[in-house]
């Protein structure tokens, strides 16, 4: 790039902040419908919720000249625009993100209705409060409007544009691969975006290099065929919710580790230059513990708290219910109990090995007249990104000037499946850029992403937009 | 007793008796009322229902001549109904019901509603299918139908009787004490009978002469401050579900054995008399059993299977619940769980050190940043009946005749915490003899009571009402 290209290059992602800075307001109403959609995924009374979410995100990129559409599926559909007037040669990012949110529930924990959203104070200046607020809406919100102020400043974008919307992202992305496959044509791009991930403080951007897997599966474990009186049939009667407990509190050793035959089969040790990356982050566990009432790294006693956190599978029972569950007591001996889990997996291990491994695991433990079902709920292997990655560069620079230092090379240790499967599917890397902070209490009551962080993750994807274009 | 008198005595029982088989349609349609009545004494939503059954019970009785009233508690009120024509020196039977009935969740287990009593086809004739259609409303009314019989032939009582409702025997028996404490004049009689316990078989009548002993705890375990995302926290954040598995997994070892210290302190050998007469029962586990689905005595392994279910304490979880609990998967780590468990005590065993030493066997399994609070729900000692207890001859004689075989003599693995509450607090011994049968689904979907047990509990209270007056 020649010296006065860069310079017009400079003055006008100038204007497009400019214009990023004054729409803010007009970003934040439109965010705020669809945050108002509450396009839960995992349930089916909310199926025509989601459909709506995917319209309102298809209508809206339209409107910008996207040509936008849904993409059916067996479940719910994706929603796909693009915006190619750059030519055909003109680099081309795939930007993916999802419009589908996690349950709402407990509801009585939540300040306001999870479902309409909130502009609040807070120690950083106004938060916006809502189911999905982070999650992963304010995060897509914040890419489409960067979109909007380029088309509004120059009428049109600095390189191809194609946005990817998954609405089953929040309950184990079941059609994802059908989309993908449908698709393949459509996604071929260069490389692919994904703001679903946290900044590492709130001065401090991030891209995350690697990321757990997931594996999940529900169980049940059923018994006598009917509930019976505790009176009646205790201490004789096999009790499911007692054998419940007593196979799941094998889970784990007494030093933290899990006690499934093959579990941690193929982990390779965490790369040397990523080790080191991590040491100096100066993560605090007692710090991020602190937050949420707790003190001491609670994983495998001999992994340090960053390796507990993004570099060591896991096994977490996310629910468990049996018997009776109302008020008072009920001296009943339950037909069934029932846990979900999910295991979060790292790179080496075998995704598709996990949940047979746990069956195994359960099915041996198994007294007479026991039995266990299971419904697997799919899985994805963990994720190392390369940092050659195309464009990776682009992206540490576009960072670099909106935050005034450079981006953390952090871990993740959620799941994002997509990555993978952009991977296998289409053979693309992904770039994990997004603007959320670890107390944004994503999945959990009162849900929020700061003012501050939508307004400049809006501002570092207009960067990022024309970084991209000229790399 | 005379041979004229015995004579007369006999004609006069057949007379009662025509009656209460004249009346069984209208005695069936005032059960029917009382079952319409959703009492649930666990649930504060429905402690109208509750007053209002305990009204019903107080009408119906003085309609028939008692002298009937509402006790006041600081709990649900208890009903005393007196009928004291026969004379201050007449025998005085205190017999004990209670009007408050189990949650009838899941309600989507019931083949009809629970609360709109039917009488449909069994393979025994017709049974009446209800919430509480034995458990006690059908036991209690079988009594007010005998004394209606009495009434109706002779104008009286051959005997003192004093009526005692419960309502809360359901959830614990809370203001018992206080009831008892408050009428403990009203309520000074020769013994007490109690209907709230089985026969042996459909033949076979039975007087139970031990009952467990039960104490109740609700347990709540606490990590996180709030619900974690699983991706974000999983690894180094405590999990409360992973933990309550694990401390209740370690409830019982591989022998069946509850683990908690001192568990079993005091426990005395059963009685030789007892146990041979058990032995004699020829009770058959796998037939036992085999109605519910079920092949294997799950309990003590050293134990025989009667022991096992009347002999030996137990530790059952009623109930567990934490975490996501609905459609699909949900990657949370939860801020707290529960459960609700229950001790079946035997004779021997401290109450009152049960919940105290399962609070220390928790909380000495409890690591950093876990805290566990517990509900407990009071405890009743186990019991055993003197087979030298006043009027047990009698009871033995009238059950003889009208069934035309002995009653088996025969434990109780529940608890009728109010038994060991009369003796206690007023100094008397019970009887207890009842007529549900083991298949009746009591605290379960579809509960019934068979129509032929309900008719011949009404025959044989007639009779037992005779047969105590002139013992």
């Amino acid at each position: 790039m020649a010296a006065s290209q860069d310079r017009g290059c400079s003055e006008l992602i100038e204007k497009v902040l400019a214009a990023v800075d004054a729409n803010l307001d007009a970003s934040l109403a439109r965010l705020f419908e669809l945050l108002r959609i509450p396009s839960i995924s995992a349930q089916s009374a909310h199926g025509a919720d989601c459909r709506r979410a995917a319209e309102w995100a298809r209508d809206k990129l339209a409107e910008m000249g996207f040509a936008a559409r849904l993409s059916e599926t067996a479940g719910l559909p994706g929603v796909i625009a693009r915006h190619h007037a750059a030519g055909p040669d003109a680099p081309h990012v795939l930007f993916y993100g999802h419009y589908d949110v996690q349950p709402a529930d407990p509801l009585e924990l939540w300040d306001t209705d999870p479902f309409d959203p909130q502009l609040v104070d807070g120690p950083r200046g106004k938060r916006i409060v809502a189911r999905g607020a982070v999650d992963d809406k304010g995060q897509g919100v914040s890419f489409f409007e960067a979109c909007r102020a380029h088309i509004d400043t120059t009428g049109t974008l600095p390189g191809r544009v194609t946005i990817l919307l998954e609405g089953e992202e929040e309950c184990g992305s079941p059609s994802l691969a059908e989309l993908l496959r449908n698709e393949r044509d459509t996604l071929a791009a260069d490389f692919v975006l994904v703001a679903d991930t946290n900044m590492w403080n709130f001065d401090t951007p991030a891209i995350t290099t690697s990321l757990r897997g997931l594996a999940g599966v529900e169980m049940t474990i059923k018994g006598p065929s009917r509930d019976l009186h505790s009176g009646l049939f205790g201490g004789i009667a096999l009790n499911p919710i007692n054998l419940l407990t007593k196979i799941l509190g094998d889970l784990h050793d007494d030093q933290g580790r899990v006690q499934i035959p093959g579990f941690y089969d193929g982990i390779k040790p965490l790369p040397p230059a990523l080790a080191a990356s991590w040491s100096g982050l100066g993560f605090a566990a007692t710090e991020f513990l602190g937050e949420v009432g707790l003190t001491t790294p609670a994983g495998e006693r001999d992994q340090a708290p960053l390796a507990q956190l993004w570099a060591r599978p896991t096994a977490d029972i996310n629910g468990i219910y049996g018997g009776y569950q109302g008020e008072g007591g009920k001296t009943v001996i339950a037909a069934e109990a029932t846990a979900k889990l999910t295991f979060r997996l790292v790179p080496g291990q075998d995704p598709a090995s996990i949940i047979p491994a746990f069956e195994r695991f359960v099915r041996a433990k198994l007294p007479p007249d026991a039995r266990a079902e299971f419904k697997d709920s799919g899985a994805a292997p963990g994720f190392l990104v390369s940092l050659d990655a195309p464009f990776m560069r682009a992206a540490q620079a576009a960072l670099s000037a909106e935050f005034g230092k450079p981006a953390a090379l952090i871990g993740g240790g959620g799941s994002i499946p997509v990555v993978a499967a952009f991977k296998r599917h289409l053979g693309l890397d992904t770039i994990l850029a997004g603007f959320g902070l670890d107390d944004d209490r994503i999945h959990s009551p009162n849900e929020k992403f700061e003012l501050a962080c939508f307004h400049r993750g809006t501002r570092s994807h207009a960067r990022l937009l024309a970084a991209f274009a000229n790399s």
